[in-house]
């Protein structure tokens, strides 16, 4: 190029450079590294390689474009725009040639790594790189004179005209080749995996021709009670469908150990609960495919993540080992496999991919949150707590990242709690008590109306108020507490709440009379549900301490709820319960379910893939169950709230220092409560 | 080590070195390169690192050894003596250590890199370098304070005591790895496969402890007609069992174009036939599994070699492209998969590898020919003649190689041929004619006397004789043309032969009448029977011819005959025919089953595939379906002899030039004659 060719600036990545009149856009932004997608490589087929010039406008850059700074629409843009439609005033990369001095806009859907679109502000862009992309190429055909394979020129087209050095094909890929190429007339659309970590790269399907559709792929969170998947697609980034089944390894016990149990004391159980969940996992490729309109045979890749005891079982590895110490992991890598290893049914030649467990008690959906939530690229100090039958805890910053797990039992589930149950219709989910006539209100999932608004009773579904779900016993219980109805050791019926009538007697302790059915059923919160729920509060908030001890910080900046259940919790109610260190009340947030988003990024990005690896080998790994110093902190956080922390409990009743909750916490409160549940 | 420390000899390597007092005999041959195995790493387990030390006499080494010059035998050594036995003289090399100068003999079993005994004795030799090995190792236990996954522990112990690094662990591996490392205490032994190619070395197989037994490898040579399976010890290399059955796709059709034909006219036929040959491998590992009381599952690899169209259909590829020009492979490269992949019922870990097709009618067997008879490394120039369906022909020597396939069609193999059958009991395999009389003399398979001897009747089998096989066609046309029953043009009925009794009426033309049984029924030798003969030939002729014109020579100095039809025909015959270029009669030999030989190299022997991949990418791939040359040879060859070749013929007798056949032609048919068939 010289001083005198043109000079083309790109938006918004403003890359310039001079090119030669009748350059193609699309070869000058390649030049230039302008990420500017294109699948056929310039031949006017895919129209990924869209662009928007920038006409008559003084530009910042300090451009001037003339309509005639590019070659006239032409025959294939016409065909194409014709066919599929385009936007007015886009053009063809690979089509429009420089003519003169010209703005080049590359919108977002023309990007490769584009952005993916997230709800939360705060939470972590997704830029698209995904490991499996498609690449449209035309190879030679065979000459008996120079034989060679179909595979072996297919291998040269792709490093001829795309750069790729030697994609390995396996026996699916042979079998599918010849009819594939001689169909499309030698021109092909083939999906390329990137290898796994510093694997090769594999031909995964090849197409006859160009390819009009998209590849898919599906992020799979293996939780306890519930497996999710969501669709993307790898193209756009877009999930197109998620959905979730009920884990049907629950039949063989509710939470973890017992499933571990069942594995040691049943011959064949590991195997049954892994042939379980592939099951549960199949079901859902095949619901969110038919949801999404998607041949299940078109997703060819997916990530998994689960806590130890769900990856190895997934995989087929009898979990025994992580049922008692020292909690061995078969492997704490990453792994890529085939999607037939596992019995997927998608692509055949799809490529799996798990996330590495970071300790016997801290799995890969540890690693997936801490993907999600990025506490190894924070400023500040974040302490992040998946809750579940085990607590999964993260706490750093950029320069460090410690993990634990903590056994709080199932408790917070709502499981040994009387009246527990899962979070469905009927069950109540939020609580207030008036500290001074000690009665409560409340609000059960399903129903907008709270317990003594007017037509309260009518709006309520035919099952009426059926139990506590497990962020309703967080309410209450914290609620009893900040109304005195239980003292600082937890026990039930403290003087001011004696003469209420809604402290029964219950055996040789009292309960708490949460509702009573028009029936007659009662609804209490008795003194073994305290006792549940304050061991529950005091191992998560132990691991959390002993995790603080290990940095040498007496507080963090910010906490994060991670889970399912950690996005119906109450952070003012957690705190006052004593499970979470103190902490400014709008320093802390709910990620929703940030295992299945690190899933979800990991599917999306592979460069993720290598730093969520590097992460975890450098995640320092603190042990709660050989730490004297969890102990200690687990018998000084039984206490409600706890007692290392300084947090003044006044006339029975805890007062909340102004500067935790303030003003903020009544209006987060008040906010929530005309909310429906999200 | 000082001037003054003790000198070690080990034979027969001949390396020498000083080494201080104390030191293990194991360490010092590692210290010098010696090639003495250990499985166990020298803890006294595995005893393959057994040695004999040479006492008492004057070594040609310069090394006088006193008894004393080695440590006294020790407890270890007595514990496995009596265990397993020892030979008298024998000691551990970990256990005995250097006390004086001393001469160590490694005999033969336990070096790693021993040879293979093979029969014939101009064969090349069998270096043992498996690409599976056994390793014994002692894993850290896990550490709740550290946590690592079991598999990242093994893979740390195989590098620190093997020095393998990152030998990466699949699925299968995860899932036996954790119970075997348990029950063995931390202690393992390991079996490794050691890359394909440049890819990572594989954990294939985890025992607890010391694996006592062995570890085995099936080669598989797959042909038109018949599947053949060598079960090798992948440790000794000895061949434990052998075993060939029919190829049961046969009954889509007997030569490869109509099984080629089957599967472009049958929708589910090319998967048919992959299903039939694959059940066909697995019937065959059954058999030499029971034969040689190895479990299945004890056979840790597998190699494939085959004709294209073979090498397809196993690998569930359609064949359809190989029926018509350009003869397009799927793939030229050697390829690696699991077992698994290709349904074969073995160690569902075991490595399958595949050698290289040459071209498209040149297939993995012409890689595994060239493999064991080496042309790529000869001195003289070499023909290496496969006779089959497809004649694949080699021509080459250290300078360069060159290859072609001949379309010889099925005559040789006795099909098209009006008496023709296969080699069975009962079949006529060879021939001699008086050339005064025209009386034939024969022999059948299964039977020791020529037919002219006395009680040669009764010695025949109950099925008496029952047709020609595909050698005695060559022998019985060859003996015509020598006594003048066909001309040079392979007209039945000369002159000489009119009036004899032998040449009888058949249809509009003559038939040479070889035997007529008690039954009355006749075994006829056609001018059809001739003519399908005389384009074999011809064809199979034209191809060699082709290959010299390409290398720009008129004879070659040696021509070795592989394959089963190669190994029982009468080299003389072959060449009075015309099959094959003129060459001195004890140049020609026999390779027997070198496609087979060629499979069990290449899975004895890691460094043969890379060399044969190598080999086969520099070979000179020569097209004879377009080459004009080719038919020109072609119709020159169809003479008996061929006219290209300067050979006289006399009063209608062919006359063997001295040079050619000499006394040594007689001499090897007299031989011949008294030997039982192979």
């Amino acid at each position: 190029m010289s001083d005198t060719d043109p000079l083309v600036v790109f938006t918004p990545s403003g890359k310039r450079g001079r090119f030669a009149v009748g350059t193609p856009i699309l070869t000058a932004a390649r030049a230039l590294g302008v990420d500017l997608d294109s699948v056929c490589g310039g031949r006017g087929i895919c129209s990924k390689c869209q662009v928007a010039p920038q006409f008559g406008e003084f530009s910042k850059h300090g451009v001037t474009s003339a309509e005639d700074a590019l070659s006239e629409w032409n025959a294939v843009e016409e065909r194409y725009r014709a066919k599929r439609g385009m936007i007015d005033g886009r053009r063809l990369g690979c089509q429009a040639t420089v003519q003169g001095d010209v703005v080049v806009d590359v919108p977002p859907e023309s990007q490769v790594h584009k952005q993916v679109v997230r709800k939360r502000a705060e939470a972590r862009e997704i830029v698209m790189d995904p490991a499996t992309r498609l690449y449209y190429v035309e190879v030679a055909e065979p000459d008996m004179e120079h034989p060679s394979g179909d595979l072996e020129r297919l291998q040269e087209a792709l490093a001829a005209q795309w750069g790729l050095a030697h994609a390995v094909g396996d026996l699916r890929t042979l079998q599918m080749l010849q009819p594939a190429l001689r169909e499309g007339g030698w021109k092909v659309t083939v999906a390329v995996h990137h290898g796994d970590g510093l694997g090769p790269a594999r031909i995964i399907q090849v197409w006859p021709g160009f390819h009009e559709g998209s590849i898919y792929g599906a992020a799979f969170d293996v939780g306890s009670t519930t497996v999710a998947c969501h669709l993307c697609d790898l193209v756009t980034g877009e999930v197109l469908a998620s959905s979730g089944l009920m884990n049907p390894q629950i039949r063989f016990g509710e939470d973890l150990m017992s499933r571990v149990s069942y594995a040691m004391m049943n011959p064949g159980g590991a195997a049954a609960m892994t042939k379980a969940v592939r099951e549960a996992a199949n079901a859902l490729i095949g619901q969110v495919a038919a949801e999404a309109r998607v041949d299940r045979e078109e997703i060819v890749e997916a990530v998994f993540v689960g806590n130890p005891v769900m990856h190895h079982l997934l995989l087929g590895i009898d979990p025994k080992e992580l049922g008692w110490a020292p909690f061995a992991l078969a492997t704490n890598s990453a792994l890529n496999f085939w999607s037939t290893e596992i019995g997927m049914e998608m692509h055949p030649n799809a490529r799996i991919y798990i996330l590495p467990c970071i300790a016997g008690h801290v799995g890969a959906d540890a690693a997936a949150v801490a993907l999600s939530e990025g506490p190894n690229v924070s400023d500040d100090l974040v302490l992040v707590v998946d809750v579940g039958t085990n607590a999964e805890i993260l706490l750093g910053d950029r320069r460090q990242v410690l993990a634990c797990s903590s056994p709080t039992g199932p408790a917070f589930e709502g499981a040994q709690i009387s009246a527990g149950q899962r979070a469905a219709p009927g069950a109540i989910e939020k609580v207030e008590i008036d500290p001074a006539t000690k009665e409560p209100r409340f609000r059960v999932i399903g129903c907008e109306l709270w317990s003594d608004d007017p037509g309260f009773a009518a709006a309520l579904g035919r099952e009426g108020v059926t139990g506590i779900c497990g962020s309703g016993i967080i309410e209450v219980i914290a609620e009893m507490r900040l109304a005195g109805v239980i003292d600082e050791d937890g026990a039930i019926g403290s003087a001011a709440a004696a003469g209420t009538g809604r402290c029964v007697p219950d055996g040789r302790t009292h309960a708490y009379l949460l509702h009573e059915t028009p029936e007659g059923r009662r609804i209490l919160v008795t003194q073994a549900d305290v006792r549940a729920i304050q061991l529950a509060k005091a191992a998560l908030y132990a691991g959390a301490r002993l995790l603080m001890d290990r940095r040498g910080v007496k507080k963090v900046d910010r906490v994060i709820l991670a889970g399912a259940f950690g996005a119906h919790i109450s952070p003012k109610h957690a705190m006052v319960l004593g499970m979470i260190p103190d902490c400014p009340l709008e320093k802390v947030s709910s990620a929703g379910n940030a295992a299945g988003t690190g899933a979800r990024i990991a599917l999306l990005n592979s460069a993720a893939r290598r730093e969520i690896e590097s992460v975890v080998r450098r995640i320092e790994k603190v042990e709660t169950a050989t730490e004297p110093r969890f102990q200690e902190h687990f018998v000084n956080a039984i206490a409600v709230p706890h007692k290392t922390d300084p947090f003044p409990v006044l006339n029975g009743v805890v007062t909340l220092p102004a500067v935790a909750f303030g003003g903020s916490g009544d209006e987060e409160g008040g906010r929530r409560r005309r909310r429906a549940r999200g």
